[in-house]
């Protein structure tokens, strides 16, 4: 059984799919798109993807695959991001000029840029990925921000740790499945829906949910793609597979263009 | 005058500046953030900012750092994004093995990596800068991804137009200034604002404009930073300055933690 990823071994991805599915290996992907056609061809069992970082914000490009595809939210986990800065055996700490990382995390550390003149970052596709890199090569100038799996995946040293600005950097994750499974216990829901071009649209729609007190926990507008000015919206209503939930949706459904439930699952700690 | 960009010259934001404010000169800045600072510190009289890509989505840093100053939207702008493969003068499209650019350009032009596997897409900081890069190295063996206007700025070859996977492409602009300016004819406002976390809470918000006849072009949530799980709302109202907005907006406050009024200016056609 196999845990599609987006990222290299030792990536928070390979973090979040071994908590999610403890008995499964992973299956690491250049890009999301090939993490979602491994699952959808079988490759793969499943997939575990960002959803959304507590500071970033949501993974838009997850979103968009989760509406092009007929997959399903199994289950969700909360992940807390640290950021360290890891180099290959025997490289010091003032050796380093240039850091290689996925833009997020870059973006992520600038105080430790701000207060290191001396150090450049760059931009590469993959936190794990970079740590590879830099080992394979056996850069000596070069350092990569990830995870501390990363630094034991690929046995490289931690030169610093903690280097995230915000401590309170936390990523949710989705383990996604083609068949339908609602676990035990299931209290949340996601869904994608789109509504009618008409004055005060949204507003009836979230109605739906309010006259049968459902709170949100999120909600997100999307672009359509080939559409523009026209949006998508994606909700996380706090509801399992009660008898109010499904009448809430059919109601949505009334009066939107479309409704999709991505997931019904229990939410994350 | 000038009006800072985040960009080099040639770049997207260049042209959506001259068309925003014909008779000033540009100040083109690295990164968002400089262009924001050069604002503050008065080295620029306007910013223009790309807020929202009709394929990609919004820009979200730019939504942070508005909430972030006390800057003030004063026109719209909608621009069509063409994307073209220039080179250094002289090089042929066979002597292309690398293409550098903005990653959200690249992204737009996966059909054309997909028809040509011998060339490899590599993420670059601006789409122009990756022009002038080019360029200045004389490389020979790699073109960028860039708007038309900046192969003329930078005395390159388009090998290649038209690059863009979809047509319908489009980027809305603000020009964003230090004082509080209302165009005459001002249709639109932009707020940002959060709700209290209680159940029903965004419906309550919504219902401010709904009873009242306003219409929401956008709305888009995003995570406070340092708060997980907590957003900050964006929307777009249909409305300019009329009593039944500053009604509407006063009846948001009374049942928001914030309101912030982000702009009122002209729609962009």
């Amino acid at each position: 059984m196999k845990v599609a990823i987006q990222g290299e071994l030792g990536s928070f991805s390979h973090t979040a799919a071994r908590q999610l599915a403890p008995r499964m290996t992973v299956l690491p992907c250049a890009v999301s798109r090939d993490a979602f056609a491994a699952l959808k061809s079988g490759r793969a069992q499943a997939a575990a993807i960002p959803i959304e970082n507590s500071l970033a914000g949501s993974v838009a490009e997850h979103f968009d695959l989760m509406l092009a595809h007929d997959f399903w939210i199994e289950a969700e986990l909360r992940l807390r991001i640290e950021h360290n800065l890891i180099a290959a055996r025997g490289v010091k700490f003032a050796e380093v000029k240039r850091v290689l990382s996925h833009p997020v995390a870059l973006d992520q550390c600038r105080k430790f840029f701000q207060e290191h003149r001396q150090v450049r970052s760059e931009a590469f596709y993959d936190t794990a990925g970079s740590v590879k890199h830099v080992v394979e090569n056996n850069l000596r100038d070069t350092a990569a921000i990830a995870a501390r799996k990363a630094a034991q995946q690929y046995g490289a040293t931690i030169l610093r740790s903690g280097l995230e600005d915000n401590k309170r950097n936390f990523t949710r994750f989705f383990l996604i499945r083609k068949s339908r499974r609602i676990a035990p216990g299931a209290n949340k829901t996601s869904i994608a829906f789109a509504v009618k071009n008409i004055s005060g649209a949204l507003f009836k729609a979230l109605s739906v949910f309010a006259l049968r007190d459902i709170s949100l926990s999120k909600i997100e507008s999307r672009p359509v793609p080939g559409r523009p000015w026209e949006y998508v919206f994606y909700a996380d209503l706090l509801c399992g597979r009660e008898m109010r939930a499904e009448k809430a949706l059919n109601h949505l459904a009334e009066i939107s263009e479309f409704v999709k439930v991505l997931g019904i699952y229990k939410a994350a700690k």
